[in-house]
């Protein structure tokens, strides 16, 4: 998507070809800043501090750290030890585990000397196809708005996000945010609720950034105020993005996906989970297996916004990160192969 | 309750008799700061600005906001006036309307001479029912938690509550808090999960700072959180207040509280709401009767807290300040009278 006009993508090679850029998405909105990650303790750390984030860009940035672990020493032990410590970086994402594998496997039966290059071309390529998939799952969402528009062709469609399922959180286009783009360059009138989502504000900080980035209408909220919009009719479809749907369809997300879930099914609005097929994890049944990742109660009594951080309580405070929504609710998933009411 | 270990009311006459004193609960918890209002114009200023809040305490202040009116012109005409620009301070708050009808229907058959004492002193009382009101809310609730605390004696009964419904919010004792206070009293262990409630994140303000002071342990979470709580078991009853609840037992509470109710019922957790029975509005028929107030929205895109505020957003803000629970979702009011399934 575009930044300032130009279209860029969220993660690319260095110059130089031995390192990953990214964006340090911690200053969005309000600074611009590229990184260069050179070595595998650098991108452990971009993804355990959330410089970057999002399951697809997770599992791209993850796949280069493990190449550029590579570089420095391609012994399996080595590489044995790489992939268990970035791995470890963040504990729910599924994507993590699946680049990591893949580049892994593409590289353990070849000769020491060639596996860092094979690792970073196998990342490249896990890029590529992250970027189509995207692509792929915001020509299929475009169809669904097309169809949810003429029901009401008199006033724009407003869709509901959660979180930052965007280009930010995929290579390109997004996941939640690739129907909607598409949508609207589609000539589609959209208007997006944005939930600001607490703790880390993902949605007020980096869906409004993008969104504004691309011109496209959108409001933001705070999470407490989605259930009262669909009572009152504001809310035509709810779209988010994941970080694993389990082998029962259960959605395991951002804090909070799960209220509004609730939501949408008590006043009948369409709730969809876009995701690309690698988010689909068939060996975890059920979202209570899923681990629940807990992270500082800092990120809940401080906020960060322009210029620093603000407490905001004088006492204590638990911060799990992720929420499960069950199957129950969800009207369909969206990926890469189509809109299906199972997963 | 206590506030430094000092029996405290939320508001009380100044030492001359003639204007009222309250908490500037903007600055809370991080300065205590008590204002003395001395002319209506403050009075509703003190309300419109939220420098207090809570249904019943905005009653007891246009209460004695009206008082002082009188005070200054005890005409019919400046009653009128006075009884309409206090009544325009907050749209939603039907405590508000009640109590400036007491004053109000009290002062009229009376000598212009006499109506600003009589509107003092019918002020006072309003003060002394309501914290009565709340006493007795809390007996009932008490009996409520002791119940449930005894089905599973082996750990402490986790409440949740939204917003801040405390004796901050009263006269004393509070209503969602009431029956917590007194558990905790009688010996009960308590520990209760403190939605922060965006946008003002009262309970991450006030709601934690109150029962900080009264020492009953207590944890902060955001917004999102609560319906994974419930999910998990950690939740063993939901207690929140309420700004009017309508003939048909809709509950019109901060914005949010309906996201709660729809996950307590997703997860078979008692949802409580605690009110005095002047909260209750037989003319109103339903929640979607209700004008909902949309405030501003800086109080979204920039967040306050020690020392400040922070923008938290690139973009605009929508501000709906409440929201209506459906009394389907409801398992029971705790009133002074008691505690019963209907309204």
């Amino acid at each position: 998507m575009k930044l300032n006009g130009v279209p860029t993508r969220s993660i690319t090679r260095t110059d130089d070809g031995r390192g990953a850029r990214i964006l340090d998405q911690r200053l969005l909105p309000w600074e611009i800043k590229w990184v260069e990650l050179r070595d595998a303790a650098t991108a452990e750390r971009a993804i355990r501090e959330m410089w970057t984030r999002g399951a697809p860009l997770i599992g791209a940035t993850a796949a280069y750290g493990l190449a550029m672990a590579l570089a420095e020493d391609a012994s399996d032990g080595a590489l044995d030890a790489a992939h268990n410590f970035l791995l470890e970086a963040r504990p729910t994402a599924v994507n993590l585990r699946w680049a990591l594998n893949e580049i892994a496997t593409h590289v353990r039966p070849l000769p020491h000397a060639d596996r860092a290059a094979a690792a970073f071309v196998r990342a490249d390529a896990i890029c590529e196809e992250d970027a189509a998939m995207s692509h792929a799952i915001g020509t299929h969402g475009l169809a669904l708005l097309r169809d949810l528009y003429a029901q009401h062709p008199d006033r724009p469609l407003n869709i509901l996000t959660h979180c930052n399922a965007g280009w930010l959180a995929t290579v390109d286009y997004g996941t939640a945010t690739a129907p909607i783009y598409m949508a609207h360059d589609a000539g589609i009138p959209v208007h997006v609720w944005v939930d600001e989502t607490r703790p880390r504000n993902q949605g007020a900080l980096l869906t409004a950034f993008e969104l504004a980035s691309h011109g496209i209408p959108h409001t933001v909220i705070v999470d407490n105020a989605g259930g009262l919009l669909m009572m009152q009719g504001k809310v035509d479809l709810v779209i988010v993005g994941t970080d694993r749907v389990t082998a029962n369809g259960d959605v395991c997300n951002k804090i909070g996906t799960y209220l509004k879930a609730l939501a949408a099914k008590d006043n009948a609005v369409p709730f969809y989970v876009a995701l690309p097929s690698t988010t689909f994890d068939p060996l975890t049944a059920t979202g209570a297996d899923v681990p629940i990742e807990e992270r500082s109660g800092e990120e809940v009594t401080h906020v960060e916004g322009e210029g620093g951080r603000i407490r905001v309580t004088g006492s204590g405070a638990a911060n799990p990160a992720f929420d499960v929504t069950p199957a129950r609710l969800v009207t369909g998933y969206i990926t890469e192969k189509g809109v299906s009411e199972r997963i």
